[in-house]
């Protein structure tokens, strides 16, 4: 994988031009992509800037986010060939730190579940996860440092366990959704790809113009708490081993850890996730799903069709759920720093027909607590499986630090 | 002007047919809005459904909403001609509800404050207020009965004042703002403007799908605490008058009235009304302002020139302040149904240089509590002046209920 933090210290060391940064990705692109697909669409040429920290760093944009300069076709026939009027608001975020847009990566139509053609760099008979299937793999496969995905249920942090990279789904609108296509106004968050925890930490700084967010150079000891989520029912072995795994790692290198049950209205909250993410994506996706039914991807409109009568007022009670539960984590996060949990089930499953479970995603999403995936084993089949570390909403740095500690530790 | 409610009645009754209803619209657009301009375009023919509680409704859409049929100019140059591939959110809630889309209604330069050429239809020498003037002045020129609006600072509820009609900013996110132009996506808030407040109450309980919202036939006799926001400042003559008539009006109605102080974190959540706008401004129209300086409308730009060195620290203080005023502002709540207030500082000020001031508004749509607009007084020079109810977040219901008490009170 090709590292941020590396390319940002010899850039600035005078040791790589911001051209040969951007080169060096574009050449990994087409030596690698073609056997992978995750870019729907790439530039031809990468111009680097001069300024900002992340000059001369290649990026990929999940394509349901406009891009002035390439389509936007949100994984669906029905916007082909669509092109925005202007950039995500993450998109311009990313040129002004300096960074240089290398292309559109592959997502699931409307960021829903129908899997993309991508493949998952590890094994070629695996699915990269999605719905940000492009950006998790394109960091994976290492032919960009950094790409940006977004998670809804489970869309950010189930890729980067399937590829084995670094990611974050940080707290809700630190990153802002606007010109990033809508599912679930309630749910959508922007994330970031990259190689290592570091370099998340680093791209997130430079985006937000927060230096807080910057790795300390000491990292401080955690406290973890380790909560299994039985309400989303048990992990696959290869899951259960990674968090296992990494509950040792994180104890042996001085962590206090201890396991926490999760109070029962948070519980109630994962059952309301999924109601609050229909009920809104009816409304949001009303325009294709009334005038463009046949066009929409099976597996979508299938659930569309499903949940379409879905009241207000199971939608009113889902929300009201949602409330109590963010208070009540809220408390959980007074005797511990840090939750450590699985990013998914298990390593990436076989095949191009399912991208996986978001069932282990899905409350922190709804809750809107940063989240930050570490890769924490290689499975059967050379497949990556990570875990995620959870931080009160808020305290995106002290995810990203005990991610970090967790990162350390396992690869002692 | 047009009542929405007596369309329905008629429809329902047989005595008028949808195409009858929306020709009459059309008529009244093409007699009148040559004066007016309160639209960038409409149709040469309304096609009317057979369907759902809106059939027969012309609606007037802000042009900063996405529409497949019209184009969506943003009140700005740099989206001249500019189509969406899709309709809004809100706009797909219309036509499911049987509504017809007349046309695009005027706004300023993406919701801000560089003033259309629409005029006010009580004095053609007064602004209509704004940024939603269009809609605000097609509904009271009686050229359609139903327009949607938006607010982030007062947009709303401030040209329903000046133009004398009913409106209503919903509790933020009860309307989504999928496919609406982003200015700050902690405030911006999808409103409705109608004849009366039973017009305004009939159409959002359409488009939402919530029975709850129409107005009960016994309106019940509400508590109201009058507040004066002495925090943003001294009304003009005409606005104390309003709130003033409007208050005796309710006592005399059987209102227990009471003049009620907010706590002090309220008034500071109104100072940081401006910080939490601006700031998300800069990111959701970077692509405008970066891309596109000289093309930004000439106030707006003044605005984000002066105010783009605005911390994240400032930023999440602001929020952090907005988080704890709503919850002081809920235990006001406990006491009374809903707050009088002023829904401008008095009546719409004379020419076309500026839409009037968004003071009094400023914090009701930063703690997302619903407002509707009720006409008080008429001042000099034939110009209305409103009042605003507001109620506790997630109780539109009560809102429209006590607003149609006060609109009842001041008719008698």
């Amino acid at each position: 994988m090709i590292s941020l933090a590396e390319l940002q210290h010899r850039i600035d060391a005078g040791d790589l031009s911001t051209e040969a940064a951007l080169a060096q990705s574009l050449e990994a692109i087409n030596a690698k992509d073609k056997a992978i697909g995750a870019f729907v669409c790439h530039a031809d040429h990468l111009r680097a800037t001069n300024a900002g920290p992340l000059r001369g760093i290649a990026v990929g944009i999940k394509d349901i986010m406009d891009t002035a300069e390439f389509p936007t076709e949100m994984g669906s026939p029905i916007y082909r060939g669509y092109r925005s009027r202007g950039d995500a608001a993450v998109v311009m975020m990313l040129k002004q730190a300096g960074a240089t847009i290398a292309g559109k990566t592959t997502t699931t139509a409307f960021a829903s579940v129908d899997p993309t053609p991508t493949l998952n760099p590890h094994n070629h008979g695996h699915t990269p996860g999605g719905s940000s299937s492009g950006s998790a793999a394109a960091v994976a496969a290492g032919m960009i440092p950094l790409a940006l995905g977004t998670q809804t249920g489970g869309s950010v942090i189930r890729p980067a366990s399937f590829c084995g990279v670094a990611a974050i789904k940080p707290s809700y609108r630190l990153l802002p959704t606007v010109g990033v296509k809508c599912y679930s106004w309630t749910l959508d968050t922007v994330g970031l790809f990259a190689a290592g925890v570091d370099d998340v930490a680093r791209a997130l700084s430079a985006m937000t113009g927060r230096p807080e967010l910057l790795l300390p150079s000491d990292i401080p000891t955690p406290r973890i708490g380790v909560v299994t989520q039985d309400f989303a029912g048990a992990p696959d072995t290869s899951g259960a081993e990674a968090l296992q795994i990494a509950t040792r790692a994180a104890e042996k290198a001085g962590a206090s850890v201890r396991t926490l049950k999760l109070p029962e209205i948070v519980a109630d909250a994962w059952s309301a996730q999924a109601v609050v993410q229909e009920f809104e994506a009816h409304r949001a996706l009303a325009w294709e799903y009334r005038e463009h039914h046949d066009a929409m991807a099976p597996l979508l409109r299938a659930k569309l069709d499903e949940t379409r009568d879905t009241t207000p007022a199971a939608y009113d009670a889902a929300v009201a759920t949602a409330h109590r539960a963010r208070q009540a984590l809220e408390t959980v996060f007074d005797d511990v720093d840090v939750l450590l949990a699985l990013s998914a089930p298990g390593a990436a499953p076989q095949g191009l027909a399912s991208t996986g479970d978001a069932r282990y995603n899905r409350l922190w999403t709804l809750m809107g607590v940063p989240c930050v995936n570490v890769p924490a084993v290689v499975a059967e089949g050379n497949l990556p499986v990570g875990v995620q570390l959870i931080a009160r909403y808020g305290a995106d740095a002290g995810a990203l630090a005990a991610a970090r500690f967790v990162e350390q530790a396992l690869g002692r």
